[in-house]
Parts: C-alpha cells; sequence; structure tokens
C-alpha cells in the first residue's frame, strides 16, 4: 500500500475513507484478474518468505500488543489468541505457502454448451472483486485470508481487532513487500488504517464498492455484521450441532463418536452440543457415563436424567446453546422422526449427524436433515475445510445461497457467462 | 391454499401475515423436498392442464382488471401487458408443460470426494427453500414462476401488481387445483391475499423466513426491491448493454449485429444501448445508416456526428442510460483498450459484445470484460434462458454472488455437504 493511499485523510468520513480504499483495492484487483495462476503463486510463496524475514518486526510488533493487553486485563485466552511466538509465525508463514500451492479456481469452465444455432455458451469461473474481512484478536487472520483471497484473483480489505493492532500491521507490511517484489499492486491487500468502529460500519454499507463481507470471530461480532450489512455476508453466527444415536447404531462407535464429537475441542463451532439418544439404543448408559467421565457437564430432559443421576436438568434455552465448552445438552428420543423434529426445532444449520447401522435410517437423515452439513456415522468436529480436502478454509457458512459449510477458494469465486458467435442475429 | 391460510386475519400486522404465509409455506416445501422428479413433473402438467380447463373463469377474471384499468387510465401499453387471451393463455400452460418436462437439478451431485481416512463427501444439490417474487402487471409470471420454484423444489410466495389481482387470482386458483390433485400441498404455492404495499415491507424483511427474493418488472420496482430487501434479491436493475465494433470486424456482420441488437426488440433488458465504433473501422457509416433508416434516433459524440449529419449530440447522462426504445447512443473510440474503459465506467455489468476477426482481440475482451455475459460476434439480443438453453428463466441477475446472467433451475437451488463415515472420529 502506498503511504498516500493507507493514510487517514484529516476530516475525511469513513464512507469516504472505504470508497477510497476500495477504489484503488478494485483497480488492484483488475490486474489479479489478469494474472496466470503461477505468477500469483510466485507472489504468495514471496509473501510467505517476506513474513520469515520480517519475523523480527513482528514479534516485536506483537510484543506491544501483548504489553498493551496485559495492561488493560485481557484474559489469559484472549492473550493467548494475540500471542505469536516463532513457532506460531511460521505456521502462518507454511499456511501462505499451502494456499499458494493450491489449484486456483479461476478460469475453470464450469460448463460448455453449442446451441442448434452454432453460439458457444461457456460459464467460466472468476474472482468475486473485493472481498471486506472483520475479524477479532487472532493476528494470523491476517495472513489466511489475504492469502485465500488472492490465491483466488480478489483484493481485500482487512479490518482485525484493536488488541492487534500492531501485529496486524507488521504482518500486512510483511505480506505486501512480498507480494509487490513479484508485481502484486500493493493496494490488492489492504489493512484499514483507523480502528474507528465507524469506519466498520462504512464497511458494511459499502454495496456495489465491497462485493462479500466475511467476519471472522465471536458471535457477538457475526451478529453485529449480520444485523447491519447492506453487502453480502458469508458467516455462521452459531453451531449448534447435534448427534443423533440411532437404535440400530453400534454401541462402541457411538461411544467413541460421541465422545470425540464433544470433547476433542469444545470450543470449535462443529463441536457436538446436543445428544440425542433414541429410546430403544441399548448403549445409552455407557455413552453418558463416558462423557461424564471425560469431564463434560451433562444437562438433560427427564428420561436422559433417568440414564445417569449425575446429569442435571436442562432448561428450555439449554436447546439453543451453543456451549462452546465442556457442557451437553441431551435429550432422550423416540425414533428418528422424533430425532428430524428436534433438529429442524433447534439446529443452527450447521453440522448435524447420525450413528446407525441401518442404511434407511442413514439415508433418511442425510435427505430430511436441511443443515450445511449432514454426516453419518463421524464425529461433527469433521466440519473444516481442510479435513473436507479444500486446503484450507475462509469460513463456514449457513445462509442458503452462494456457498455453503466449509468456505475455501471456490466459494470466493463467482462466474460469467461467454458466449463465442461467428455473426448470430437473434431472429 | 386453504381458506385459513389465505384469509386476511383481522388486525394482523404485515409482519405477522408473512410469518404465518411463509411458515405454512416452509412447510410445504418440506413435503416438496421429498418428492421424486417425476411426481413434481406430473404436478406440474396437472396445473397446466388446470389453467386450460378454467380458461373461461381467467379469462373472466382479467377481464374485470382490464375494465378497471381502463377506467383508471391506464396506458395502452400496461393493458396490453396486462391482456390475457385465449391464445395467450394457451401458452401460459404450454410454458408450465415445459417447465415440468425440464431435467429437475434437485438431488444433482455436484461432486463427491473420498477422504484418506475413508470418508466419503459430496456436494448434493436441493431446494433454496422459500422464493419470494415480487411482480407487476403481467399475469403470466403468476404461473412462470410458479412453476420453475415448483419444478426446483421450492416453495413460492407471489405478490403480484394491484392491476392483475383478479387475472392473479383466477391464475393461481387454478394452479393450485392442479397441484393438489396430485398430492402437493397447496400452500406450497401461495399468493399474497392483500395488495397493501406494507405486506411488500414485510416480504422484503422477512430474513429466515423467505430464502431470496426475485423482482420481476420495471427499474423503479426492482430499485425499491434492492434498496429495501434484507432478504438476499436475485435482479438486475439496468441492461445498459454496449456493442463495440473492432476495426477488425467483418463490416455485413457488424452491420448485421448492430442492426439486430438495437432494433429486432428494442424494449428487452439485452437490447444494445451503446454503440462503440472503433475510429479504424471502416464502415462506421453503414451501420450508423443501417440504424438511423431502421427508425433509430442516435444519439452521438462529436466523431460519431461527424459519421451522420442525422446524429444529435448526447449529453453526459446518455452514457449511463437505458432506452428500452428506439434510441441508442454512439461514441468512437480509438481502440480496444478505448473501448474496455467505456465499459468499465458505463456498462450495468448485464450484457456487452464485441464484433471482431481478431481472435486476440475477442479474447481480451472476453476475459477483460467485468458483465454477467460477454459475447464475441453476437448480438446482445441473445441474453435470454430461453435462448441460453435453460427451458426458462426466473430472471437475469447482474449481481456477483451465487446466480449471474439468466438465472432458472439451476439457481434456484444450493446445496449441502453429504458425510458418509464408517465411525471415523477426528484425529
Amino acid at each position: 500500500m502506498t503511504a498516500q493511499t493507507a493514510a487517514l485523510a484529516p476530516s475525511e468520513t469513513p464512507e469516504a475513507l472505504v470508497a477510497r480504499l476500495a477504489g484503488a483495492a478494485r483497480a488492484a484487483q483488475a490486474v489479479l484478474a489478469r494474472l496466470d495462476p503461477a505468477a500469483k503463486a510466485r507472489a504468495l510463496h514471496a509473501a510467505a518468505q517476506a513474513l520469515r524475514d520480517d519475523a523480527g518486526q513482528v514479534l516485536a510488533a506483537n510484543a506491544e500488543d501483548l504489553a498493551r493487553g496485559e495492561a488493560a486485563g485481557l484474559t489469559g485466552a484472549m492473550l493467548d489468541r494475540l500471542r505469536l511466538d516463532p513457532a506460531r509465525l511460521a505456521a502462518i508463514a507454511d499456511a501462505v505457502d499451502q494456499v499458494a500451492d493450491l489449484p486456483d479456481p479461476v478460469g475453470e469452465v464450469i460448463s460448455t454448451d453449442t446451441r442448434p444455432n452454432g453460439l458457444v455458451l461457456s460459464r467460466v469461473r472468476i474472482p468475486i472483486g473485493l472481498i471486506g474481512i472483520i475479524y477479532e484478536s487472532r493476528p494470523n487472520v491476517t495472513a489466511d485470508a489475504a492469502a485465500l483471497c488472492l490465491r483466488s484473483g480478489n483484493a481485500v480489505l482487512l479490518r482485525g481487532g484493536s488488541e492487534a493492532v500492531q501485529s496486524n500491521r507488521a504482518i500486512h507490511a510483511a505480506l505486501v513487500k512480498g507480494l509487490v517484489s513479484e508485481g502484486i499492486p500493493a493496494e490488492a491487500v489492504q489493512l484499514m488504517p483507523t480502528q474507528d468502529r465507524a469506519a466498520v460500519g462504512a464497511m458494511l454499507t459499502a454495496a456495489g464498492l465491497i462485493d462479500m463481507i466475511v467476519p471472522r470471530g465471536g458471535k457477538s461480532l457475526v451478529a453485529r455484521v449480520q444485523a447491519d450489512a447492506r453487502v453480502p455476508v458469508l458467516a455462521h453466527l452459531d453451531g449448534i450441532c447435534h448427534t443423533y444415536i440411532h437404535s440400530a447404531a453400534d454401541p462402541e462407535m457411538a461411544r467413541a463418536i460421541a465422545l470425540n464429537a464433544k470433547m476433542r475441542r469444545t470450543g470449535i463451532c462443529g463441536a457436538m452440543e446436543t445428544l440425542l439418544l433414541d429410546a430403544r439404543f441399548p448403549a445409552s448408559q455407557q455413552v453418558v457415563a463416558d462423557l461424564l467421565g471425560a469431564g463434560c457437564e451433562l444437562r438433560g430432559d427427564a428420561r436422559a436424567r433417568a440414564l445417569d443421576s449425575r446429569i442435571v436438568p436442562a432448561q428450555a434455552e439449554d436447546w439453543d446453546t451453543e456451549y462452546l465448552d465442556a457442557v451437553l445438552s441431551v435429550a432422550v428420543v423416540d425414533g428418528l422422526s422424533d430425532a428430524l423434529g428436534h433438529i429442524a426445532r433447534h439446529s443452527s444449520h450447521h453440522t448435524d449427524a447420525i450413528v446407525s447401522g441401518d442404511p434407511a435410517a442413514l439415508e433418511q437423515f442425510l435427505a430430511e436433515v436441511d443443515s450445511a452439513i449432514v454426516m453419518a456415522n463421524a464425529s461433527t468436529q469433521f466440519a473444516d475445510g481442510g479435513e473436507f480436502g479444500l486446503g484450507a478454509e475462509i469460513g463456514i457458512a449457513t445462509g442458503r445461497l452462494h456457498a455453503r459449510g466449509p468456505v475455501a477458494l471456490e466459494g470466493l469465486t463467482t462466474y460469467k457467462w461467454v458466449v463465442r458467435g461467428t455473426g448470430q442475429a437473434r431472429p
């Protein structure tokens, strides 16, 4: 980014600032859109190397953020999200290299058709344009999101959290240095030069300037973005993921999947938050005992509580709560249709799973549960772009249009129709 | 639709009305989503037949609308859009039959992948859910839009214009009679039971209840929908379509395409509105003379006016005007990059075309023009779902996400990830 672009002009409104940055980004994106895959890959490898070369500056900037955060009384968890060390920074650079090596989706011919009049129609994948990323305290998002957007030919406008402002600036400066060394315009990757919250509002309403917003952070951030945005948003608000143990589930498989779905990592959006036990499943007590034994608090309906006295009563709001912790709501249901009904009422349409040995039950569940990801005989913790073979993810979407579930490079593209004729006029 | 659903409850707010209708529609959609393609096709054929059977009632209702419209002083063009006759009604029924026979996109496996851990991942095409259609005086939209939504497994909430209220009710009643005879829930196709404009506002803000809105009508309707909607909108506002005649264009091809692109039908969104003549194209005078001879008013820049004294001066706003009439703005440009610049500044990103015999110029134009449809050596009037082989269209979209250009059944679907495991837990 040139000094002129990055600088805050005196008395510039937030809307004027966003318009100016977006205008420069869109001009840079037009250059990006014409680059071949190898050129974009080279530029991203150079950006990764610049991150390694400038590790000292990045870690020094991060130390400033950490000192400020400690003085401001950030919690240990918040400081941990903010903290970089040589190993974490190396992992960030490695991730940029990995994105550089992913197949470039741009230029893919999605479909082609020759009409009876000789017109040849193709749908060709192209970048979306300018992506806005609004995120909180994890500075790795600066590099991850920039790499995914660039690999798919998009410009990106980054707006990170105030806790990480020095870290983000240092990471951004290193990335841009690497990109520019390979001929990418600096304005293709911009970091919002102010922490003014009004500038976030201006991004959210910049329809026609920013093509899509991806919020990365906690529920309150995502909720604000979804409520205020006039630009399309790719996001999920909640991950209230269910696992239904059908009567015909293999008991050992059910125990292993339930324990993993809840306890492998409790803080991720794909963690199970509600367990539905079929009344005719014979090993519910063992499933429950495993979870209690692993340190999980269980909140159950009356029939669940009859399985184990350590289960506490669930309140009505428990069925709609994403705990992101070692807490689980448990209900006993009467068969598949009862389970489907519970999921239809309470799922956040992120990821829901069934465990069963009955193929008909599996297929009915997969067909009828209306979520972005539906799973048979697997842990909901697999809901992740890397696990899905996408190489990375910009986020997981629970909306119904454009892209759903884990979203990576393809979800950062759109298409245009290309029509090749030989002089056809329409009769 | 049952009488209870359709009736307006006394003192019900517009928001409560939309929530009630949408709730019933979503329940009906869950039934639709489970039907096989043949069942949906049978139901649509029955709906088409019911339209034929009830032609008398529909034409009588239309006569009421026409009489009211004449009394209210509607223009001849407006009355013509509203008017049905036996031939037009037969064409509407035939169109429903044609949609019934289109391939069903639901259930298509878009991609599939087996991960190293044995998980089998598929992306499977599913209906979007509930589509809202907001339209003006053409009563054929009632049947066309309902058929496209149903064929793709979606429920639909229709809100037509007040001029056509009796026609729309009669068409809707016939359609529902046919659908119900084949077991489709009546609530899958609903017609808003009030012309209250506040109910349109309630549709536009019904995020989470209505999944997508498609406005069908003039620019003021589309502009209002785009400005007020909190629900995703599939639409185009303007069709400011350009044709660039490159220096290496075949003169006869250029003349034929330019005349067709402007004059075949001047009132459609794919009609050319601006002609860019390369300064080095030798036959510009003939292209201009053809258009003038066909009765088109030409508004040109100084260099265009030098081609023919009958060309009147263009004002600045002409380059951003969709005439939808026998009027055309004409500019002389210096080569491809000048043409690309003009199009980047003024195109509405609907459809833009080049005429040239130079393959490199064609490919550069197709790659660099950032519109939903880009064409080489063909008339922009081909921008149409039927001409593109889609069988029909719900509309043409110039947004960048989800679906672009002519949108038919595939654009009325989304996908979910289906994951089939054999007991996998995430390490």
